[in-house]
């Protein structure tokens, strides 16, 4: 937990707060903090700065903040997504809250396994705590939004020309013959399909779309290496 | 797995293999592939191309080998990374492959827990897997080499000099003044802190070896996120 993360429920007056469960037990046990210590701390949504300690016990704690700057920029990228098996869905959420994207649209693909979508790893509950986490990494405050799309061409077809109106549109695809290119300036939607590739047909209607296949190397990447390749030669 | 890697005690002749075990069930039951099917193959540390199956059943199954390619180049990176957690590690060794990184070096640090050193993930049979499956992830022959060294001081004075000769010499560090550079021609030895980060001595002693500080943006990574992100910008 790099930054103590704050919701409106925690203020019990302006500048203070109060905490128990998760957040107390790390601050007193991980960290092993004390009263009068000061915390990198951010409002969910708001700004950033610190939250001094002014009480301590094993109830829970009390702290005044001093919240006097902006979180890190988002990432201008739009990403669609292929729903990954659920273990591995939990850490990409994380990894991609870390890496400052803030859009993430799961789609149906034709090699996602139809029992993915039922995995309770996409309950409401479960996937905003695994993007708080990747903020409390990542020192940020911005909550990422995560939409689901169950029905593939529907979406590409109805929804995705609006939703990628403007920005630089690309579909990562290990098949591709040109290389995804480097450090864009403006935004960027980036489709990624599930492990074993986009099937042609998904491909065809991304390039219908507009969408220009790229990949990455000659190595085939798994999901977890590859978002993480992809963000940081973007942008 | 994308590539179907043999080993020297696979071959029953030239050209031709017998598989029993996890990559015959692999084979059969995921692959679902049948007598005459062709699949991506390669040798361990040597060449790749296709393997056509002659026979199958229950028991076993036999190869008819074409490897007619080179492997894709390996990154001209070396890591020296603070010993992760155990199961951070697996993934972390599983990525480094599937990324084309070579020659990691993995050391002990102010921030390592001593409990790590003795994980079952650090015996060699173990590490070696990881790295098969990265292998077979990636389509990619050459085995990646792993060293431990215990000693951080040691092994940063006496013996990193001659390592990272002729080399750019970076440590990742998010308190760094420096952004990463990107899109490096020559080789670059690379050294990552643990969660938390090296501490100030850690740095010193880098920088005495003229390894420089720089941080990937404003936002702190995990591990796990800052390794594809490190290696996609550098090369």
């Amino acid at each position: 937990m790099n930054l103590l993360l704050l919701e409106e429920g925690d203020l019990i007056a302006d500048g203070r707060a109060r905490l128990a469960g998760r957040r107390h037990v790390h601050i007193r046990e991980v960290l092993r903090a004390a009263q009068g210590d000061e915390l990198a701390a951010g409002m969910l949504n708001g700004r950033m700065g610190a939250a001094r300690i002014t009480h301590l016990d094993s109830a829970g704690l009390e702290l005044e903040l001093r919240l006097d700057r902006d979180p890190p920029p988002p990432v201008p990228l739009t990403l669609v997504l292929a729903l990954p098996r659920p273990k591995v869905l939990r850490r990409v959420l994380f990894s991609l809250t870390v890496l400052g994207v803030k859009r993430i649209i799961l789609v149906n693909a034709s090699r996602v396994e139809k029992s993915y979508w039922q995995t309770p790893f996409l309950e409401l509950d479960t996937v905003r705590s695994q993007l708080m986490l990747g903020l409390e990494q990542a020192r940020d405050t911005m909550l990422p939004e995560v939409v689901l799309r169950k029905r593939f061409r529907p979406f590409v077809e109805d929804e995705l020309p609006g939703i990628a109106g403007g920005s630089l549109t690309l579909v990562a695809h290990p098949a591709a013959d040109a290389s995804c290119p480097r450090t864009i300036s403006g935004a960027v939607t980036l489709a990624v399909g599930p492990e074993g590739g986009f099937v042609p047909f998904e491909i065809e209607l991304l390039r219908a779309c507009g969408f220009r296949a790229v990949h990455l190397g000659a190595r085939i990447m798994n999901i977890e290496t590859a978002l993480p390749s992809l963000v940081s030669r973007l942008f």
